[in-house]
């Protein structure tokens, strides 16, 4: 799961900069743009706090092909009233314009401190250096520019073999802090050279960020600025994907979101394992959801996972309290592939010593069997530990 | 704040010991029991997982009258099954029988790790002499038996002036790591030699928790183990109160259980900081309970409120994803007495330097004042910081 080196994708081009928004130089401005016009497609946040660029992209979906993206970090220009949507539509003309792009073709995002002006100036004074500098081994480099208390760069690449060729997806991504559902921003770039009708990128692009993005961010739970974006440019030459091709295009995207999400989960700032939590046999799906993200999100049961400590006791708690339907004498826990807890709440001692050693590993899994449906789901958590505290706690500072 | 030192009432007597549950001979028994028969009231956890005792106590509920308590600490006793439920049962009968009482008449409460079954036999075994040593001082040596991961223990007392007299109110208690929802375990335990009719303690007692324990617990967030419970015994020699009398009675009843709760989130594994998060003016109550709790449970809040940090901004992307209705627009917000926002998301730059001296302090308020509605209610809750990851990564191991 090491971020890919390189992410060329034939048509974009990418570059970052820093504009001086984040302090002692660091890259704080990324744009990607494709040479070529593109299908679509962005979700944002469901947070009712959303900030200006969101409100901004919100209202701009559906009235202009998008190109690409240019975002900054640093400054999430998030709860700053009109000001901020108008340094917003600033950043937007002035980018579209040094391209000589039609207005309103790039979706833009920020990423930061809340409740802060934008120095939208700063952007627009380093607009023609940073134009100037696209590159299609730049894609990393604007991955790097938006990147906040990331501990890595989030990158991926997949190239899939279709029928006259192959098709590349590159994605960039940046978050950390997905260890509570309270996180810091979640932003995420695709770019693919094939070609692709509308809907059947956006089915794809929902599918895979349902099973990914998703499973590591509680709904409703997201940030102000969480974004994500696909783009299709066609520059592969090869007709709109179809059948087959189009089912491979799909798997390659799930696969690449998921990889991209993991990065993140594990970056969480300062996390040192993921766990995958499924729940099955829930009363019905709705529960087998509410179950799993109340064991993610459980501050007892993180520090245990950090602390490698096999105790289980912590999650069934957590479930017991998810307001979900629950019959504990039918709850069945398995801790990294041993069933420490059976039916009638008999605990297995030497399974419970033979999941220790386990537990310390980099990732592993624990499945709660409910015992009464057939709901199941599943996500993804890391632990919390020092460098949580401590990144967050002088985060603005 | 400061727990009191004595809390003698008369006619009820405790003891604590160690009885081997806890490593290196800590006191891990508990023992309080009143001369004469009680008034009583008990609420406990309304997690779906509750722990041996806290069923055997809901089954026990008006079927005897209880004259004390007896908790050990160390183990919870939960997720123990049918074993469990028999270690409870031999603690009370064996404690019953030590004290000349009916069977029945003792509460018991556990609190410790999850999961692990309860070594009884080392109870019963401690009884004799914990029974020899009761004394009316050694209410407070109780209430040193019962804590956990506690800085340390939480005890108050209330002298309450009635026609004829005065009756005395002695409470216990024990929690930390309430800075989170899903917590660890909080007993609370309040004796008093006032005469009480059964309804009128029992409306006291719940209208003191609604507003003390209920405002640090997340509701259904509770811990397997949670139990309250109030014993009236009469000693005071005075008719049951009413009119004034019971109000001032219920008066010092809150004042007290107010108290004990701010000790337990003051304590909080760690906390350096506790807030008053207010929330004003929601479309109704139930949304400013839902928008308080997410404020106060966000992982974001709660190390910027340790970094001393005036990060409004994640205290309004709390109220954003905490499912209420809001107009982002019409929030203000006022940080330890500045308005640092007003409507229009007007940010105050000078309220907000104004403010960063006052919220380094251990104790200041937040208040959300929605603009939409007449709904509010208020939470405490502490910060987050690295004592908290410390205590409960190690805490099994």
């Amino acid at each position: 799961m090491k971020p890919a080196r390189s992410i060329r994708v034939p048509g974009f081009r990418g570059a970052g900069s820093s504009c001086g928004i984040k302090k002692l130089a660091k890259p704080d401005l990324a744009l990607v743009v494709s040479d070529l016009p593109c299908v679509s497609d962005v979700v944002f946040t469901r947070n009712k706090v959303f900030a200006a660029p969101v409100a901004w992209g919100k209202a701009l979906r559906g009235r202009a092909a998008l190109r690409g993206v240019i975002v900054n970090s640093g400054n999430a220009n998030a709860c700053t009233g009109a000001e901020g949507l108008s340094a917003v539509r600033k950043t937007s003309v002035a980018a579209c314009a040094a391209l000589g792009l039609r207005s309103g073709s790039l979706l833009v995002s920020s990423t930061g401190v809340i409740g802060v002006p934008l120095p939208v100036e700063k952007i627009v004074k380093a607009l023609p250096a940073l134009c100037a500098s696209l590159s299609e081994d730049g894609v990393a480099r604007a991955g790097d520019a938006i990147l906040t208390t990331d501990a890595y760069p989030k990158r991926g690449v997949r190239k899939v073999r279709v029928r006259g060729g192959q098709v590349t997806l590159g994605g960039i991504a940046k978050g950390a802090g997905m260890i509570s559902p309270n996180m810091g921003t979640m932003l995420a770039y695709v770019f693919t050279d094939a070609a692709l009708r509308p809907a059947d990128l956006r089915k794809a692009f929902r599918e895979a960020v349902d099973l990914s993005f998703n499973r590591i961010v509680v709904d409703g739970d997201t940030s102000t600025n969480d974004t994500a974006a696909v783009f299709a440019n066609g520059a592969c030459g090869l007709p709109p994907l179809s059948g087959k091709d189009l089912a491979a295009f799909a798997e390659a995207l799930r696969s690449l979101l998921l990889d991209l999400a993991l990065m993140i989960v594990r970056d969480g700032e300062g996390a040192t394992r993921v766990v995958r939590m499924m729940v099955t046999r829930a009363a019905n799906g709705r529960d087998a959801e509410k179950a799993a993200r109340a064991v993610g999100t459980s501050l007892l049961v993180k520090t245990a996972v950090f602390g490698a400590d096999p105790n289980w006791g912590r999650i069934v708690a957590a479930i017991g309290r998810a307001g979900v339907r629950l019959d504990p004498e039918r709850v069945e826990l398995t801790l990294a592939g041993e069933k420490v807890l059976r039916r009638g709440m008999k605990i297995d001692r030497a399974a419970e010593r033979r999941a220790a050693p386990k537990i310390r590993k980099e990732a592993y899994g624990i499945e709660a069997d409910l015992g009464l449906g057939k709901g199941s789901h599943h996500v993804y958590f890391s632990d919390l530990n020092h460098d949580y505290v401590r990144i967050n706690a002088g985060y603005r500072s």
